[in-house]
């Protein structure tokens, strides 16, 4: 009997992974599903064999790794955006490529870490989340660190893919402001018309309604969201900041985004205008998104998330939340099979 | 038993949960799943142990706060998109970017409040519910108050973001009309060629159709949308309505969207031609959506949705509709195990 | 212990439907679920009872009804878009803005008659699944004549809203050609470079490629959409098609989006000359995407759907193509149960 | 009681196989339903009795048919795009209409074969797959040759639907520079100012972004996508890297894509300067991309991939990774009934 039952245990694991097969295939990379099978199956390809040596166990390496990257993909995509519009003035592209770039690339960068650091890609949303205790405070520096990092060696990447556009369009002279300024392909400057206090409201109002939505987002006692649905919203939050809040000063809201960069500026030949430009703006778009992020934090908190019910005692709140159902059925079964028992 | 048998029941619960986890991280907030095990394990963080005071248990004050904050986000994405148009005189967006704010502010505000208070962000919804007899007529005043006074409040938001471009822009003078009119920003006015009836007749057909679409969108019985992604729908439809309606008077097609700006320009130094404008436009978009409201619905359930056909018996709808087919399985379960016992 | 097992029962059910509550009322409309809950209490609102009074059993005339309502939407939007960026010239719309108000157009029209009448919405469609044998012929002249219907219906939906703004901008006369032309807001009118058999082969491959792509996302054994997803996607075969294969001759790609506006520009003062405009075009939109619709078919069928391993043998297959398993559950279940009993 | 279980069961099918129902024809085709409908109950009509002579059972030809006709719809709607752009002078159409045209026609192609040969379109992603032991060396041959095939034949449909349109456009003179060259609608060519060793470094860089994103999003351990969803990303991806990669040489990343339609021109009458022009451009796009692939490749699974922790053992990782919980309750159901035989 245990025999015949494990076959249709099989059959069951079976039945139930065609679909995935389907699905991940459908990816156009059916790599996950002959991986696993790979797996349970012990043979390797040679470079696969190569990759499994480097296998890194540490959580926090491994996070560090995940955030550094996917902020990389972010800069990669939003500046490399900016250099074109820019280069090609506006030939080929307009301000809303620009916000759609800035938009696919939060979206792309939050899938290449989600699963691994929880994707941040911003040190103001690491800051709140540390400030609800949804984030241990030890880890913040090497997050911030990493995130900084990322955004450095893309702006480096997006210098280097852009060298010959950068050179035919500003003449060879790498300049923060005039005709030919080229700065702004990496970190924002502010209009001429914003005062620094104006400056620091458009950036404080900006990264509040970043969180504000990231938080409703993620709230599943408020929306129910399709797993693996949710880095297409926060795409959509950073493509309206950018379509509403953008003209100001460049809608940086993210410290890592716009001081990564502007250190690459500062070593890469821009000089130290990178920092004196703008009244100094530099300091800004550091200091105001932390502030904002916890503003609409607060804001989010005590106008929706606190007042929800309390959750049901953890047995009930799971088949409440999440499960399938199945606790049920194995109560009721065993309930019916005791009674039967005794 | 039992405990061997609860062992496997948590088994079963964690290897439930960790789906959602990851989705939950995956939209770059692993707060939820981290705070719900927070609930569960008594340690909170002092700002949570803070906010845990602030809980506010009665239903309806609730719901006002998430239909105010709500269409506060719609507002904030959507008119800022107009003041970014307008002050750069197109040159970081144009039109379609405008219906791209107003679309994805609708979508947003939604996911802010869908489970709190099922966001309306429009009387002229709030309005079409409660006709159908699927929103109390009791909380249509407050609804509606609380969506103006979001309303409100975003414009104000609005106009200390763009205090400086508002002022270099126009020159310091608020004017309604005129080369470097403002008022726009806020709220909507006609075109020059547009009579008052063709105003009215633009705005029922606008709010008619939107409030046709929801209604299917919703409606269970005719389509499965995925769940959680109708915001984003609803939001396709502002859309739409936008670049096909939007020419002849902006679109409104929602009372609270119109008369809180409109309330803010007057007050903040646009004065009374902010009601005179436009042969005294100010009433159109707040009479007109509530007609074209009643229409688009009647619409909708006269050519639609009565002809469904009815659900079947409670305890088998279920079934059909949502069940996993647990239930099936614990029947199936009773029945064999009773017929053993016997 | 039946009653017992009803409450666990009961309790399932409950956290069962928890979700869709959340989710239909995440739709900005908790109508559906309310609604459910009146039928199992028996008590409604007046409008309701009153609704109740109209319903329609025949499944013929619900057909009708649906596909009429759908292209009605299609039209009033798409339409509604060529007739904003027409009388505005240009200033609040583009060539874009039209291709996504027909491709949201169909997206919504589809959610409209999704579950009744499957949306066709077009006529080519209707005709290529007869020929697939996937609906009856039967009911074919009923399909298109309520498409045309619906799309005469939506023209004049849009020649009224507009009709200001087409008045003030063609200066009182409704021209087909000439620099303030306005029957092209209607239906399509070739380039002037186009020959007629050219018009021909561009509306075969627009077609063509419309039916092939829906045809493979309708084909479950190639990729698993999530439900209610596809019409998202049909609208972006829509919006693909009008991006590269729009400037020959404004890609009608349906029969009953051309005719019935046509019909109505010819009734509503734009005279004869809609007829004989671009040496009698009239005709191509209407026999072109019947071939086309049929070629399409052919090639999906022909190189993809056909070759398709044979669905497994019916109990088997459905715990292949869509079980959650319960079926071998159950079967798990009996076979221990009676060796149990035995 | 077999009978009566049965019964059940069947219940139980139908109450799963109803939404499907629902689903297939809520994407506008009732198709796939009353398909299966027809296999069980052996009724057919006459075009499918058709059809069903023409199966093809060969796994391989199945897959080349499949990516033959998956890049084809690419092509179709990518160089189309170009081709309504440049022939209209950008009249109906800017870049970011080419950047959608190849963005959805990949999601589309995407579509058409994901259940069939797992969607490469690009040699690029077929190499890397081998490299990584996820795709059989072997098929790699067969694999391109149908993906440049497709390529070709979808360039020569272009050709043909924007035939009189090139004509009028060029004059006649079919030229690969110049003001009116339209060389540049099928295959890339770089900007005047690229070197060579720039437009490498460009394409390296293009096609290592695009495999580090769709290993990502394909990695299940590391975001759990809806199932079919991925299509629609993989296509983002392509947008975000023409919008912010596309200015300096048009974006190839794809050898298949450029050098498919590059042979059309050569040998439909563009010569053999589509071979010279750019200072021997021509080979660029099929030997960089190759190379940014496996770097792509390589960064995601040193950074990310390889260091996720290791599946657990089978029958428990498939309670982990997918299973419904199914297993589990067949297990207890097992237990408990062993411990009542007993």
């Amino acid at each position: 009997m245990r025999e015949n039952n494990n076959n249709q245990a099989d059959g069951a694991v079976l039945s139930r992974s065609d679909p995935p097969d389907a699905c991940s295939s459908s990816s156009s990379v059916p790599a996950l599903t002959s991986h696993l099978r790979l797996d349970s199956t012990k043979e390797r390809s040679g470079m696969e064999r190569l990759l499994r040596k480097c296998n890194i166990k540490n959580q926090l390496v491994r996070e560090c790794m995940a955030e550094c990257l996917s902020i990389y993909i972010l800069i990669l995509f939003g500046c490399g955006s900016v250099a074109q519009v820019t280069t090609t003035q506006e030939e080929k592209g307009h301000y809303l490529s620009i916000n759609l770039g800035f938009a696919l690339g939060v979206t792309l960068g939050v899938y290449v870490s989600a699963g691994v650091s929880g994707a941040h890609l911003n040190p103001a949303v690491s800051l709140s989340l540390c400030a609800l205790g949804r984030h241990p405070w030890l880890k913040l520096p090497f997050y911030v660190f990493f995130q900084v990092l990322g955004a450095f060696l893309a702006a480096a990447t997006v210098g280097l893919q852009y060298y010959d556009a950068i050179r035919t369009y500003s003449g060879g002279a790498l300049t923060v402001s005039g005709p030919t300024a080229t700065a702004g392909i990496f970190s924002t400057y502010p209009s001429d018309y914003l005062s620094v206090w104006g400056g620091v409201v458009d950036q404080v109002i900006g990264t509040a309604a970043l969180l504000l939505c990231i938080l409703a987002l993620g709230d599943r006692r408020n929306n129910p969201l399709p797993d693996g649905f949710q880095p297409v919203l926060v795409g959509a939050v950073v493509l309206v900041i950018g379509i509403s809040m953008g003209s100001n000063s460049g809608y940086a809201i993210n410290p890592a985004r716009d001081f990564g960069p502007r250190l690459f500026t500062f070593v890469a030949g821009w000089g130290v205008d990178v920092f004196t430009a703008g009244r100094g703006w530099w300091w800004v778009p550091i200091v105001a998104p932390c502030v904002g992020g916890l503003l609409g934090t607060l804001i989010y908190e005590l106008m929706i998330e606190v007042h929800h019910p309390p959750p049901a005692p953890p047995e009930f709140q799971t088949s409440r939340e999440e499960a399938s159902g199945v606790e049920l059925v194995m109560e009721v079964v065993e309930r019916d099979c005791e009674k039967l028992g005794s």
